[in-house]
């Protein structure tokens, strides 16, 4: 199997898809942003910051998911039937955690509108800390889940540990 | 010194800038996408191939940073000056490694655009390659150094390493 | 029945409409701009200029309609059929009245795109009018019916009047 | 005084502000979602819901008026400053009502940007809550304040109601 | 056979499109951007800068394709199943000319991606080549053929030559 | 002089304007639409008609110029004071020729937003026209005129005829 983006002659074109039947796809994608433990008390300690915090970045992620096409050349627009954003906060690494749902009737998958989603929900929450917090780093962005269309299921078996 | 993005009430606002100083500013940022050895092969055994990969993951992320006020959402709209995306082959890992660099005369600082540049163009990369390596993992996306503005400069001392 | 875009714990999602018929789905939404009889005047002088104003808030309509689903953050990108947006004088209120019809084959309604062209519509006339008349005043903009889907039709018996 | 949006044969044309001062422009602009008694209660029992659907509508209102000269024919890109949405209740009406405050440094005003953060946050909040309450009406959206350049201070003297 | 996007009174409006069936459509246009003999010199003798100059533009092309229906305003937003972008060399006239191949399962035509793809990517070799060949001309940008929907095929007998 | 655009290594980026001085900076670029003069017939006695292809067309080319670094990859955002767009009737080829001024006050020139403005004025006039005359062509876009910033002043002496 080769890179399906690439033609003969090397060239980049978006992939036929027009011969793929319609079916429900899912992915799933993880990803997450390492802070200092300061700015995760720092945000704990205040309940309304931390709310919009996360829904500003929840709502920057699921907007993105929808501007994917938009942003990754070779990818096809996709009628996108659901997305969410969801955040976990992990004291020991210390880290907020993102897990990106998305779901769609179409004739491509929708991996890429996951992983959108979770960079962009990662930087929103950079962009947001960033004065407190320059070191944040965003990390372990991958693909957990998905399934529909002819390659089927795929499910990540262990997570990359850099 | 608290989070600049969000108000007394813990509401999120775009923060004022209209009495900072216009002045030079630069952001560096950098990450990695983890492939497989076959992947990185791959991409090399075939010089074509080779460029466009990256020449497609290039173009995603210059035309993507010039979008973070888009898709970032309490980011100010800037003149951007410059944008580069340089990409550097690691055998170990392995991995592609990215470094976006970003310029602006402006009242506040490119940092996210930087950012962006690195996650976009990492998705771009995993987008051209998921076919054949799903397990691919955008990491270490973080800020290398940064200067200009009233914060004055920044130098990332040490990489994060999960 | 609940608010459909708020899940259990109150977080923002794009609800599912992944299970929903295809069916076909109309809307039609109006508003008004109120503004003052010398500038309802001024524009009925001049038939060309007339005929800019509203040709101009006319394309600027229908064209954000299309961008609904960039707009707003937790609608769906759906094909969209068709669109119109038409004008009336009213020299009582005095007002420029808009209706915005648009139709799609989808899983999920089109209210918001017939919403979304009334008031980019309206507030293009306020733009091109604020010159003359900066108390120009967007009001009533509300759905007047829509049908398709399983929620049905739904017909606006009688108009807000604040 | 003319129609400044429109040439001399009534062709619309951007204006040319080549010859206007940078300086501190400021803008301030308001409107109304009148919604059932239900509806504001539903969305006062529950302080999470409550939070979200206002977050939601904030972020759209920001990001929307950074995207003014993208929907607004006529009007120039102008480099941003500041944005705040603010929210209030009206027991009365019943309303949410809508605050938009937008500052620039520029050659030209910021009046467009919070009128499209007023109609995009209302948008919003009649999207969230249109299952339940599909009457809800947007209204007396207006400028309430601007000042900056060459046409001075303006301060709205009444609401208009309807 | 009248203009399909006028209506009865002179006023443009989207075409309603619902009842017409989802048919395979494709579409092919052409166009060339003429230049000095010596940049398509300069562009042939540095094998990695022609991949770049042609490799941008097709990137340029392809995402313009796929951003027709925010460009063209009447146009309905279809899903795209692929895009392809090519180029040639002609030392004759001498130019680089370009075709772009399009197609949709959909209820209309893709004529205008694939003419925006041609003239998105010329205008993008113009920018590239502008400082050394500022009077680089885009010419000759026709359709070449299209086929599906029931105005069925058509085929450009000759090219149009001014 | 080389192809500013291509680094030492031929990848693409966006080159550094930060040391160059805001200056005024004017263009002007042209275009044609051949058509049929039937095409031409019709269009003019419908005085109505006209008016709003010719309003359509020149809407499209005002908002496409304002997205001009949304579309070309290394193209840099820059504020632009005035755009206008003109058309005229030319019986004997037959043709709708096109001009499209632009000026701004910044660091790089604004060439490519007159471009721009041709191309999509030119696509949008070919998309209004297409049921009627699918044989239109686009031809002759060129850039007449530039001035302001150290490459000085340029005007075209010829027209490119192919």
């Amino acid at each position: 199997m080769g890179l399906t983006h690439v033609d003969k002659d090397g060239k980049a074109k978006m992939v036929d898809i027009s011969a793929k039947d319609v079916t429900l796809r899912e992915a799933t994608a993880t990803g997450s942003v390492i802070i200092k433990a300061e700015t995760l008390k720092m945000i704990k300690d205040n309940k309304v910051k931390k709310g919009d915090v996360l829904a500003t970045a929840r709502i920057a992620g699921i907007m993105a998911a929808k501007k994917t096409d938009d942003l990754i050349p070779l990818t096809h627009p996709i009628p996108i039937s659901e997305v969410s954003v969801d955040f976990e906060f992990d004291d020991n690494k210390p880290s907020i955690d993102i897990l990106v749902y998305a779901k769609t009737n179409s004739q491509t998958g929708i991996e890429m509108e996951a992983i959108i989603g979770v960079v962009i929900a990662a930087a929103t929450i950079y962009d947001m800390i960033k004065a407190v917090d320059r070191t944040a780093t965003i990390t372990n962005v991958c693909l957990l889940k998905k399934s529909g269309g002819k390659s089927g299921e795929f499910i990540r078996e262990e997570k990359y540990e850099s």
